[in-house]
């Protein structure tokens, strides 16, 4: 896997900061467990009012974790001034979105000026072991113009 | 666009009970405001606490409502025997998800015993016009041995 | 379906000489049949060499037309100095690849400076009758600058 | 990575004579370098007469052996009877194809009794260099009623 240097020394304040104004992330549970240059990973503890019709996690649930995981792992290596949105994203899902907790984790595959591509994975966590739930590929914009809320 | 004959004539009860097992459809506050054969239209209004950083609804959230759309448009062309469950799904996003409220429209692009492939679109309501939001392309599967949630 | 005011009144001729650029189509014989403000289509008769396993088209050559399509109807609507690239793109193959001739129609959804959004279908034509092969959604890139090779 | 155990002891001469039927693999110059349980390994020199309007590799033509070495690592691991057919995939294209000659890898995610979803890379080599080209995500379809071509 490539190491990555990032333009912004301050780079974890900035993505911590943008994962708080991330207001979906309180109301779903969600917490940012990992910022790491190009990586981020974000935690969601099982939760019944969360589900679809089998009884696991939503698919798009599973989705807003792995995304903002990569969005920020993105956002990790932009300058300063940046903001990130996403453009667009794939996801399979692989295994039913059941077990304690979710881990969604989002790494930087190339970064760019303008584009930056991530991918992702969520894997279930249940007595101590990992299955992969979904699998993501993501297309990430750093956007000078529109910053993130005030805080 | 094609027109499709479902196989259960009782499709539209099967999937708004579908829709009621589907947890979190309520708890983002999201209503099923249409269902025919091969076509699904879900509502979400705006909520504050379903933003992310920039104060739109976060993309995961568009996904929901677009997926459940795609998965239960599918669902009405399916046998009465057969549960729906994602396994990918794809969505650009191309303007913020800001407005009143959220349409959600899932159609099904070709229906198949195992698979159907299906199209979304999420426009936002504004002072009575709609604006394109997110477009998606889905790959639904039947099961049979996965019932939903007893009611 | 939107309506698009080109903003180079020349954007035929660029379009017709980017395809001609473009030595691949002429390797597998695919032909340019259309150029609207915001639409391409592209035809290719079926040839045995381009097959996979069945004696299908290759999911390959399909989407090396759809691609194209959307690319340059992304195009018809670029400025004259800008060049187009694909970001990503996104295929499912709903129908075997087999018949007389392929006819590839790309779309733009949404367009913009940086980032065109596209959608795309390849229909097989046999016996007057169209059926659906494979459905695309794409994000095209406007580049400035990486010109077209020279004629 | 996990490991995996092939159900077919034949697997890779099965997988060899696939590829031998792929005649589109024969007509761009591709041939098949690695066959493992649940990964393939496709190279493709550069060709002049595959190229796009800026001189490199069309994206087609990247996604033609990318998809081919999915679709074979997925055959890999399906039974001796089983046919594969790709469903859908997505590719994101982070560098010019360009360079001596390009390796697809394509390799197994999670493997299934009908769907195995696989993940796959495109390396431009030039210099003894390898550079990222491309990544796709692919659903893969194991089909018992549509077998190969004869040979």
């Amino acid at each position: 896997m490539p190491t990555f240097e990032p333009q912004d020394p301050d780079f974890e304040m900035r993505v911590r900061a943008s994962f708080t104004r991330q207001k979906v992330m309180e109301t779903i549970g969600a917490s940012l467990t990992r910022v790491a240059p190009g990586e981020v990973e974000i935690e969601l503890p099982f939760r019944d009012d969360l589900t679809q019709h089998h009884g696991y996690l939503h698919a798009g649930i599973v989705t807003s974790i792995v995304d903002t995981a990569c969005g920020l792992a993105a956002m990790t290596l932009m300058p300063a001034d940046a903001s990130v949105l996403t453009i667009e994203y794939k996801a399979n899902f692989v295994s039913p979105a059941t077990g304690k907790r979710m881990i969604a984790r989002g790494r930087v595959t190339k970064p760019g000026r303008t584009i930056t591509v991530c991918a992702g994975d969520v894997v279930a966590l249940s007595g101590g072991k990992e299955k992969l739930v979904a699998t993501m590929l993501a297309t990430m914009m750093a956007v000078r113009e529109r910053p993130d809320l005030p805080a």
